[in-house]
């Protein structure tokens, strides 16, 4: 497929370079190149800046967020910061958008209050319902957004089963994104399809204990795992 | 130990019944004893109201929030409907909760506008804190909130690995709390300490996500596990 991921961070990198490895094209998107080139070193979380990282990725293409979704128009993965979500989606344009079919990754997490982040929208709203209502035509689906990027792509590094879930109104939309997750490694069983769009609340509510969790456990390579398994 | 469990619903019954049957003395404290006598038949959940339930258990003693307190003054299970939380403590007092070790399962649902509730507190604050907070000397300790009533009592029902967490500021009710769900057969490994009572916002959060779920699965028997466990 030709596919565009939105967001030059780690989420977005690591989800390039799993795309790449399966054949797929991939056009990641920023708002403006130049700048992003410009981003050497490494970022306040240890990861390298795209401008450093692009360089050794020669096999993606780093463009505009509209260019990435023209190039890329069989499936977006959106890997945006959550403040700048809309933004992004307002620069690629509605008429763009109308159809397409979206990965959903991005969390509405606010840092601007130091660790550990609130959210900007929850509870009787989220970000994924946002950007569904802005462009109805738009098939969102909210997935891997519980996880760490190092687990979404590679799930087989955790052993035994664990859950990644899929919210979305659009069932041909949530059979694409689990085509797309069973080729990461996902098992069909770990994926659960949890209902409509609004069920997506859930799974961005979830960050606040994710997020606990990871300062306990100082490791990325854990995730939730329903079991509702009965004992005999 | 004598045991306080405030709240008459079916997560007040089952856990009175859990901790009778592990020899504890449980004192039930209700608002109203003579209103919760009158209460006789099912509730809209299905559930036997305390009126009829208690008729079958001589062995919980119904009484007062108050009189609850001052004879179960080992321990305090708190298994309140969220909207009548701070109203039952402030009818049991300050005096009376100070220094005392508390559970606290409640969550903060707000079923007002039908299914799915939201929450009434969320992101920046949670009920365990406000608790917290309103009684200083309380030693709160957010627990079990985050499963059925059934599985929390009987974690060996659900096959394999499942998760607890509690969240509190005092380490010594926490190690108290931690041996009574040892009691009910949680494993030590699942029984996860997140950290300070700030961490229950984590937990509070995770019931939009488990209301979904457990209208997917449609049985209670389910609940989080946290894997993990690196693949070799």
């Amino acid at each position: 497929m030709n596919i565009a991921v939105l967001g030059t961070g780690s989420v977005g990198q690591t989800l390039a370079v799993k795309l790449h490895s399966l054949d797929h094209s991939v056009f990641m998107g920023t708002r403006n190149v130049e700048k992003s080139l410009a981003k050497t070193g490494k970022d306040s979380w240890g990861n390298e800046e795209v401008g450093t990282w692009i360089k050794s990725h020669p096999e993606i293409s780093l463009v505009t967020f509209k260019k990435a979704v023209q190039s890329g128009n069989d499936l977006i993965v959106f890997a945006m910061n959550g403040g700048a979500a809309m933004d992004c989606l307002g620069s690629v344009g509605e008429d763009l958008l109308g159809g397409k079919v979206m990965i959903d990754i991005t969390n509405p997490l606010d840092f601007s209050n130091g660790f550990p982040p609130s959210l900007t929208v929850c509870n009787t709203d989220s970000l994924a319902e946002q950007i569904q209502r802005k462009y109805p035509s738009l098939r969102v689906v909210k997935s891997l957004n519980t996880m760490s990027h190092l687990v979404m792509v590679d799930p087989g590094k955790i052993s035994g089963d664990h859950s990644v879930f899929m919210s979305g109104n659009d069932h041909t939309a949530k059979s694409l994104v689990a085509s797309v997750l069973a080729s990461f490694g996902w098992k069909e069983h770990c994926i659960i399809d949890l209902g409509d769009i609004s069920t997506a609340r859930g799974t961005e509510m979830v960050l606040p204990l994710w997020l606990r969790l990871y300062g306990k456990i100082n490791d990325p390579y854990f995730n939730f795992h329903i079991n509702s398994a009965q004992a005999k």
